[in-house]
């Protein structure tokens, strides 16, 4: 087996069909209407953050880049928008060749955001760039929901290791993601194999009920454990009664068990009683590993307890209540005229409601106050002040159609680090709150 | 391409690694201790359904039956295993031949569940048994959720059609999953071209408010996109003015347009405004579809309205606010001995809290009242009661390893709205309440 055949876009033959209709229909009117080759300009942000939140994060980012690389549009595609009558020869015929030669800018992942950030910018024809609207939006959306989460989870651990454990709780590649995004955000291992097999993220696991429940006591399943894994295995103490199974752990591993594991309960209370009988059996090193359906409230709530690990499964794969962002992608300038070099013009839409844009080709800079420390988010359509020039947030991804900026996971995850200590202390308060920047058009 | 490159587990060489890195150490463990070939039965059931739900649905069933048919342990896989010495050799060896040739019962997909459903029972070894949790969860899980926001959505919508556009608000495979699993839930079509091709869901598409824009009033814009998809298509209205729109939509296609679509602002009030202004312009079968934001309640506040058709994304595949379901994957009896023919023991959890599970093999019946209406979810260990005989709702899925029981999409689509229509009229109430059925334990 090799990486395509877990179906993740880096090495798929194609991302082409993760992409709505319209999107394809449009084009062929577009190339009809002569309006096509326009050159174009679509943003990505988001109107709002989720209630309540302080910041995003940027998460996925490098996953678009595979994704723009392999959309292509080969044989069996083609045949299948034929077949079902989607679009006419023409466009199929241009399809056929397409590869995207365009731009894209944008924040790099990891980096912080905030409502009217232009996390990504889109840069070509009509054609090749209104295509990319759902796969951009797709990863975007669910890779960022999942670092946000992933990265209050972070904060309220206080440097204690995370192991993301969400799998179970969401579609099977979506968790292969989710376990990316919550590396990026500050987790340090997954019990997704798939996800270390892919991203290369440190996998571990303790054991289930089920493991104990197979054996005829629960010192069988302890000693089984032991003898296969070794004492530096994590222990699963509450499948009945958990001072037993501690006292029953430590004769069978000895006091240089690795861990026990709790899975239920009053995680506070049993933390500190674990702890204490551990110490008293001279297991002082063993470790606690805590794991029932916690959230970022949760841990922090464990803060003050005996607790040296969290497993966090399914509030952090799902966004701790926020399971997608409202990124948009949308239509900011256009050429007049198909022909090279016509000058852009903004645009946006004007109806009623609350879906008005700001239109024109956007910078965006975080602007420091006299510490050092962030004070607006700083958005802006014109020439860039000089003393933002050097705080400007967009960096090249693709360049006319090349990928330009891929690095290792663990950049993103330093950056992020890096961009959230930069932050007002209030960011990483877990109270609701409004953003802890405000953002600033100029 | 064919469809292992959209990685979906139909038809990719291997499931394998969707796995959590504690299933196969476990199996290391009993393969060492000489508990790996007992006899076991799992159950997959939830023990609540998320708040204010009063049922659940089935989604995903399809699915489960291809991973567990693609689940595999090839060279490649082995290797990474191997590498990273997350197991060892023996385990390596008995996992190189290994396939599932165990059985699978559960309830078909579309069907209706409710807390302790047993909705899937896998037996055979513990060995291949316990191998199946992570993939076997993520799948119903995640399908059972969008399944449920979507059969709730078709009972708001009383038989309008229901579009799922939601691909750009999930990750993109989970998006495929997503319109399967909205099409069983009782939706018509998809924006997704993935799901169209995969699944084989009709797709739709109108067209962006970028599509608007991009021409240099949007009178060029309906008419490049009326010359292409001619007047039955669908135009989008509400980029600047909605009544200009409107006027100019059929001026444009003549009174045949096929359809308007509203994607902002109050759609009970547009939608009126525009339905008697398409009418004074004789186009008194133009269609008015909406698409902004809505979920259950926003689709039901719409019923009175005329509205022909609803577009409905995030809300559908992030399980309008359940993005995903509480199954969990249980040992409920196992052999003592790793004999042929040793009889079942029930087991289960027994530490405190709210885990605690309830031991032993089960079926499941729906029992109806003297009028037919489901009045329980009757769940039991010991024999089948004999007027209940014919009401249970396991269904063979996998015997000895094969796979006994793929259906066409449509079926599991026609078996939701047939079970819905057999339970209490309250269930399809949308407010919160307590599950419509009692579950009984006998």
């Amino acid at each position: 087996m090799n990486t395509a055949d877990l179906g993740l876009p880096v090495a798929v033959p194609s991302t082409a069909l993760f992409t709505d209709q319209y999107e394809l229909t449009m084009l062929q009117a577009a190339l009809r209407s002569g309006t096509a080759e326009r050159r174009s300009v679509f943003e990505v942000f988001t109107r709002r953050l989720p209630e309540g939140r302080r910041y995003g994060v940027v998460g996925g980012t490098g996953r678009v880049l595979d994704a723009v690389e392999n959309f292509r549009f080969d044989e069996t595609i083609l045949g299948f928008l034929r077949e079902r009558g989607i679009l006419d020869e023409p466009t199929l015929e241009w399809l056929a060749d397409f590869r995207f030669r365009g731009d894209i800018w944008g924040y790099p992942e990891g980096e912080i955001y905030f409502p009217g950030s232009p996390v990504m910018r889109v840069e070509g024809t009509f054609a090749e760039a209104v295509l990319l609207e759902t796969v951009i939006l797709s990863i975007l959306n669910h890779d960022s929901a999942v670092a946000a989460a992933a990265s209050r989870m972070a904060v309220a651990a206080g440097g204690r290791p995370l192991m993301e454990m969400g799998a179970r709780r969401t579609h099977e590649l979506a968790a292969v993601a989710a376990s990316r995004a919550a590396y990026v955000g500050g987790f340090h291992t997954t019990s997704d194999l798939a996800a270390g097999f892919r991203y290369n993220i440190p996998t571990v696991g303790t054991s289930a009920h089920a493991f104990t429940l197979l054996h005829d006591t629960e010192r069988d399943a302890f000693t089984a454990q032991v003898d296969t894994l070794g004492g530096g295995t994590t222990l699963l103490v509450d499948t009945f009664d958990v001072t037993e199974a501690v006292r029953t752990a430590v004769e069978v591993a000895g006091p240089e068990l690795g861990a026990v594991r709790i899975d239920s309960g009053d995680l506070l209370l049993i933390a500190h009683r674990v702890r204490q009988q551990l110490d008293e059996l001279g297991a002082t090193k063993t470790r606690i590993v805590v794991t029932s359906d916690l959230d970022e409230y949760a841990i922090a709530s464990l803060a003050a307890a005996p607790v040296d690990a969290y497993g966090v499964g399914t509030q952090l794969v799902t966004g701790s209540g926020h399971p997608t962002c409202s990124m948009v992608y949308k239509l900011v300038a256009r050429a007049d005229s198909e022909e090279p070099g016509a000058p852009l013009r903004p645009v946006a839409k004007k109806s009623m409601g609350a879906k008005t844009s700001l239109g024109g080709r956007k910078w965006a800079a975080r602007r420091p106050d006299a510490d050092g420390v962030a004070e607006a988010e700083v958005i802006g359509t014109g020439p860039v002040p000089a003393e933002l020039a050097d705080r400007q947030l967009l960096v090249p991804l693709v360049s006319a159609g090349k990928v330009v900026a891929r690095e290792p996971l663990d950049a993103a995850r330093d950056r992020h680090i890096a961009a959230r200590a930069a932050l007002p202390l209030s960011a990483t308060q877990l109270s609701r709150g409004e953003p802890v920047l405000p953002t600033e058009y100029v």
